[in-house]
This record gives structure tokens, C-alpha cells and sequence, in this order.
């Protein structure tokens, strides 16, 4: 756990999802995973509280997705369930009536509305989920939540993950500290149950619905959805938020004077959680940074910088330690990006290799050895205007083969 | 060479550019390359002759694309040259200059408007052309072009490719005979040099320069731009037709009743030559055929083939022998198509994997057997209309990795 202050001045707090007053998780082996660890994880505030969710883009969108967007209508969760070993994704009309039932035991458990449950799945697809089992280790989970359950809880949403994620951070605002915490699972690296994406991050600020909803907006499309592999997207992202008020305060509007403050440190805690999840990456040897600047607009900063990290091309070179800005330049024109070719810089870890669109003679063995890092920053210029965006990814390297050629369903 | 009749009934003929009458071609050694192999190519007709192109959409476009694209404004093309082993991208002013150049020496070896010259390089990028070795190259080709010239102009574009692509057809419309001919550059997989495909396709037909247009267009939509890799895009592509009229008749437009057959043809020529350039993949193991049908229009078809054609992680499951249809699903989710995950179908090499969007049970060793095998086709029907379309590609193996990992710029 952290105890240091963030590059951007947060405070990170000791503990994770339960960190913020308010919440209680619990995770517990239910026998879904045939490894025989934790697999059930439940998370609950003491009564239903302001939340938001953002979920996959995807067409093909699991079950459980389905459901959980149809009970965040409200505004309000009082407590979010997670399977690991099943997505519960293609399964039909069995997969939402097995989601539904998922919702309808937390319910039971903690005398809620089932419509007042968040429910999410991942693991393997097209495979009915055990109900049974399920249903056992929801129970059993109603049973053990604690003020400090964030850590069995960040371990039973794993599944391919080499590692829990979760984080706290806590802001000053008029005299109030609010603690925010969170999350997730995930890997850098697309994974054999498709890389499904799960967050979930808490706070103790009296954060209206209206408020989360644009605090995680806000703060998934500069985190989560600013890190990338392959461009691959799974049937069961999903991120959500939910606010206590438990320390206290008048409501917090999206208007409000307080807000910002609050949003950053939401926004502070989803990039650290991101970042953690590129770092896991199976096969990655190096966590890159692309960042875009100069570009016309935003979307173009961001189109061009994810066309750059989704590039198999640029991602093997930066595993074999080449700063080939050639495939830089080749990504940002088929990015959709407006970019001059006379304008272009391009520079590997600080050291530039293209100016104004053309070649610059650089030291090969320097540039070798600051790629050899386990962190490296590609820079683009494209001196067009003030757009900016930054988006982390990996390398792609034999491993990320291995790993996803020998899974077999 | 081919002397077979391909599945759409097309009639293969012996040679490739300069099988159709009224061509010539060269292929010399001009020190481009450091192997000393062929790398200066020259195509001509006997006079300016209609022709068309389609180029690289990059925004990063090289200079050869630059000038050639002001000259097809005519719509007429004496000659083409071509020279490899450096792409004149990223090369600023003096690239635009030597692209010019490049032409002028061609129109005066062969005594025509340097405007009526059609140029392409191919090679590494953000290294200056070797302009004297490549005007010395273009002097000797311009003496030694031969109306049997063809294999040596489709050897001396190569770069990476692991053989010369070179195929020719012929069809019978309204009593005459016209032949298609074709040489072409690139691998299925993303090359060191940023995968450039070069496609020079010649006919004897008296296609006007609106026909050469519109049989291009819908040849290269279908065929060329159906085949992808990783979804990255060179900064020098180019297909180039040029129709001599050497073999007689009145001049046939788009809306004749004869053009439809020579169109035909000429997509059978870019057909074929595209699934070389797949099956030429340094690092591919096996040709993959991604058919989608069933879907709501032919844009949606496309949008669904492609998305799961350029998914690393449905590639990896290809090399790995694994039908694994639950990665053809997430594909299909992202797509942007129109899908009911109710009633998606999906089929490995024939065996249904997944029928109205949930599992099948199938023969896993058949189905490993089958994938094993040096083509798949992977069906898919999304039972929502009557768009189809097709996508070739190759899976990702681990050499793929190694190729464009080790590769230094």
C-alpha cells in the first residue's frame, strides 16, 4: 500500500475500497474458480447510496451488464456483487434470469431491493454460471462484510491478474477530508477471459447521482478508457462509483464549488488503478506512456496517441528496444488525425529521432538503453495546436503470444 | 504460373504485367539494395494510355504519392517506375524533388511528358533517396524494357516478400479477347518497412480512363483493402491500372454493356494477387478467410470481418489452434455493426461453435485437426439481413514478433 503523495499532490491513504466511511466489502471462496481462491466478491454501503456506472460499449454486452444498467437507473446502489471464474456472457435468456438471481441473493441477504444491486461477472464465456455456487458464496459474503474486507474483496474479482489493485487517496476540501477508494481487476495485456475491465470505487463525499455521473464520466475517459493493448474490448467492462456522504457535509451538486476537488481525487485514484492494470500485463516487459501534444483538438491528441498504442508495429518495436519513429509517424497518418508532415517531432524517452517530419541523427546505443527501461515515455509534436492526451499501454512481446495462443476455452 | 481456371471461372494466362498487349517492363540493379538484387522497376505502354490509381488514405502520405497523385489528374500513364529499398517517405522538400526526378529521368529515356509518369518507392523510411544510383537504374531500364519483362520488374519491387507476385487472366467479351495482368509488393504481415503494397494491373482492353476508374475502385474495395493484417497502413500504398487498348475494339466506358466482364476480371487479377501478398506473411502460419454474412448492409458486414480480422487476440487463438468463438463474439461487440447477440452463428473451418449467440458443443479434436491446416475460414452470420463480406488475413505467431521486434530501422 502507498503512503506517499501522487504526482499531482493527493494523499494516498492506507486500505482500499473500504478506506471512505460508509462501505463494507467481504470476499469469499465459493468453488467457482477450480483453484479453489477467493471468488465472490460483495461490496455494501449501509443503506443505498448516490452512484453511477460507466459500462462496455460493447454490442455483445454480458448479462450481468444488462441488468446492472437497468437497476443504475435509479441513481442509487447499496451493494455491488462479483463472480470471478464466469463472465456469464452468452448465455441468453438463463445468463439475465442467473443475473437477476445474483442481485435477488444479495437482497436477501442484506433485506435490500434486488433493484438496488449491482451485479458484475468475469471469466470464461458461453459457459452457464454455477448458480448454485454463486448463490452459497453470496451468502456467505452477506455474512462477513468489514470495514476492512477491501482486501479479500480486491482479491476475489481476480482472474488472470498476478496481482490485487486497489488504492485510497484522501483531499482537503473547506475544511472536510473526504477519502476516496477503489479496485480493480484486469490486465494490461488482452486476457483469455477478454480482458474484462472491473472497478469500483467508493467515497465518503456527499456526491450527488448527478455528481457521480459526471465524476466518473470525467474520469474514465482520462483513465481507464486512455489505456489500451490491442484495442480489444470486452462483453464486461464496467466502472462504478458510489458516495457515502458518511463524512459528512452538505450534498455535492456537480456545480458545486466542492466538486472539483472531489472529482480530481476520483480521477487520481481511477489513474492509479489504471495504471496498475497495464503494469500487470502478461507478456508486457515495458509500461509506455504515448503522449500526444500540439495536435488541432483533444480528439485528435486522442485519436492519434491510441492509433500510436494500438499499433502492433510500434508495440513490437518498443519490445525489441528500437525507436523506430517511422512506425510513430506511420500511426499518426492513419490515425484520422489532422497532422502536418513538416511539423511532426517524435522523441523516445526524451531523446528526439524526428523533427519537422524528418530524420534527426540520434545515438542508436543511448536510445537502446533508455528503451531498456521499465517505463518509457513517446512524445509527439505535432505543432498544430493545443490538443493534448496521454495514453498508456504496453509491448507486445512473445509471451502476449504464448499466453494467447495456447489458451485453449 | 497459373494455367487453371480460377473459382469464378476466370481463365489464368501465362505472365503477368506485360501479359496483355501493348506493355513492356524492366527490372534492374542499381545498388539500392545492399544484396545488389534487382530493386529499379520500369512499366510502360507504347504511348500515354488511360489509367487510374487509388493511393494510401495515410495523412503521413510519402512523396512518390504526392507526385503521382497530381499526375493521374490526366488520367493518362505512359510509364511507371518504381525503386526499392527506400521509401522517399519523411523526406521533406527534397523528397518532393526526388520523386520528381525520378520521373523527369524516366521521360527522358523514353522521350514523354515527365507528367504522363507514374513514381513509387518502397524501402525504408526518413533516409534520403540515393537519387544518382536510382536516375543510373531508370537510364538502364528505359534500355532494356522487353515485352517479356515482366518477372523481372515484379522481382525488382520486392522488399521483404519471400517471392515475386505476378498473375494473369483472360476473358472473352463480345467476340474479342482481353487479358488482365498483375505484378504486386507486400506481406500479409506488417513488414520493417511499414508493409507497403504496390499493385501495378495492366489490360489490353480499351477501358476508358472513367472506366479504369470505377473497375479499380470496386476491385481494389473488394480485394485489396479486404486484406489486413493488424489495421496498419503504409505511407506508400498504391494499385495503379492501365488499360493499352492494344488488343482493339471501341473504347468501353463504365456504363458499357462489355465493361462489366473486363471489370470482373480485373478484380479476379487484384483478388488473387492480394491473397499472395497474405499468404507471403513473414510469421503467418495459416490464411485466414473471415466471411460474414447475414448482416443488416454490406458496410456492417465489412465493419464485423475486419474487426475480427485485425483482433490480435483472435489471431493468437488462430496460431494456437483454438476455435475459440467467444473472441470472434468480442470482436463482433466492438465491430460498430449491427448485432443481435441472440442470434449470432459462428463457424470454425465448417464446425458450429456457437449457434444464436451461445455455445455448441463441438469435437475439439476435429476442430484442432481442422485449424491445423494452412487455410480456416471462420463464418459468421448475424441473421439480421443480407450484407456479406469477406476478409483475408494470418494469424500472430510468435516469429511475427520476432520479425518486427528485431527489426532495426
Amino acid at each position: 500500500m502507498h503512503t506517499a503523495i501522487d504526482e499531482r499532490g493527493f494523499a494516498f491513504a492506507e486500505g482500499g475500497v473500504t478506506a471512505p466511511l460508509g462501505f463494507s466489502a467481504a470476499g469469499v471462496s465459493a468453488g467457482i474458480k477450480r483453484s479453489g481462491r477467493r471468488d465472490v466478491a460483495l461490496l455494501a454501503a449501509e443503506k443505498a447510496v448516490p452512484a453511477a456506472a460507466v459500462f462496455t460499449t460493447s454490442a455483445m454486452a454480458a448479462a450481468p451488464v444488462v441488468v446492472s444498467r437497468e437497476h443504475l437507473a435509479s441513481g442509487r446502489v447499496r451493494a455491488a456483487v462479483v463472480n470471478a471464474g464466469n463472465a456469464n456472457a452468452c448465455t441468453g435468456e438463463q445468463g439475465i434470469h442467473d443475473a437477476r438471481a445474483m442481485a435477488a441473493a444479495v437482497a436477501a441477504g442484506l433485506g435490500c431491493d434486488a433493484a438496488d444491486v449491482n451485479v458484475a461477472s468475469t471469466g470464461v464465456i458461453g459457459v452457464p454460471l454455477p448458480l448454485a455456487l454463486v448463490e452459497q458464496g453470496i451468502a456467505e459474503a452477506c455474512e462477513s462484510l468489514d470495514a476492512c474486507g477491501g482486501d479479500a474483496a480486491a482479491e476475489a474479482i481476480m482472474t488472470t491478474d498476478t496481482f490485487p489493485k486497489q488504492t485510497a487517496m484522501t483531499c482537503r476540501v473547506d475544511g472536510a477530508t473526504y477519502t476516496v477508494g477503489g479496485m480493480a481487476k484486469g490486465s494490461g495485456m488482452i486476457m483469455p477471459d477478454m480482458a474484462t475491465m472491473l472497478a469500483y470505487v467508493t467515497t465518503d463525499a456527499p456526491l450527488t447521482a448527478e455528481a457521480c455521473d459526471a465524476a466518473l464520466r470525467a474520469a474514465s475517459a482520462r483513465t481507464f478508457n486512455r489505456i489500451t493493448v490491442d484495442g480489444d474490448t470486452s462483453t464486461n467492462d464496467m466502472a462504478l462509483l458510489m458516495a457515502s456522504g458518511a463524512a459528512g457535509g452538505e450534498p455535492i451538486g456537480p456545480a458545486d464549488v466542492r466538486f472539483g476537488r472531489v472529482a480530481e481525487t476520483i480521477e487520481a485514484v481511477c489513474a492509479e488503478l489504471a495504471r496498475m492494470i497495464v503494469r500487470d500485463g502478461e507478456g508486457a516487459t515495458t509500461f509506455v506512456t504515448v503522449r500526444v501534444s500540439g495536435a488541432r483538438t483533444e480528439a485528435d491528441a486522442d485519436a492519434a496517441a491510441r492509433s500510436i498504442a494500438n499499433s502492433p508495429l510500434f508495440k513490437t518495436a518498443i519490445f525489441g528496444g528500437d525507436a523506430n519513429w517511422g512506425r510513430v509517424v506511420m500511426a499518426l497518418g492513419k490515425s484520422g488525425a489532422s497532422v502536418d508532415p513538416g511539423r511532426v517531432d517524435v522523441s523516445f524517452a526524451g531523446i528526439v529521432t524526428c523533427e519537422r517530419g524528418m530524420a534527426v541523427a540520434f545515438d542508436e546505443a543511448a536510445a537502446a538503453e533508455a528503451l531498456a527501461a521499465d517505463e518509457v515515455e513517446v512524445a509527439v509534436d505535432l505543432h498544430l495546436g493545443d490538443g493534448e492526451a496521454t495514453v498508456w499501454t504496453c509491448d507486445l512481446s512473445y509471451e502476449y503470444v504464448r499466453i494467447n495462443g495456447e489458451y485453449r476455452t
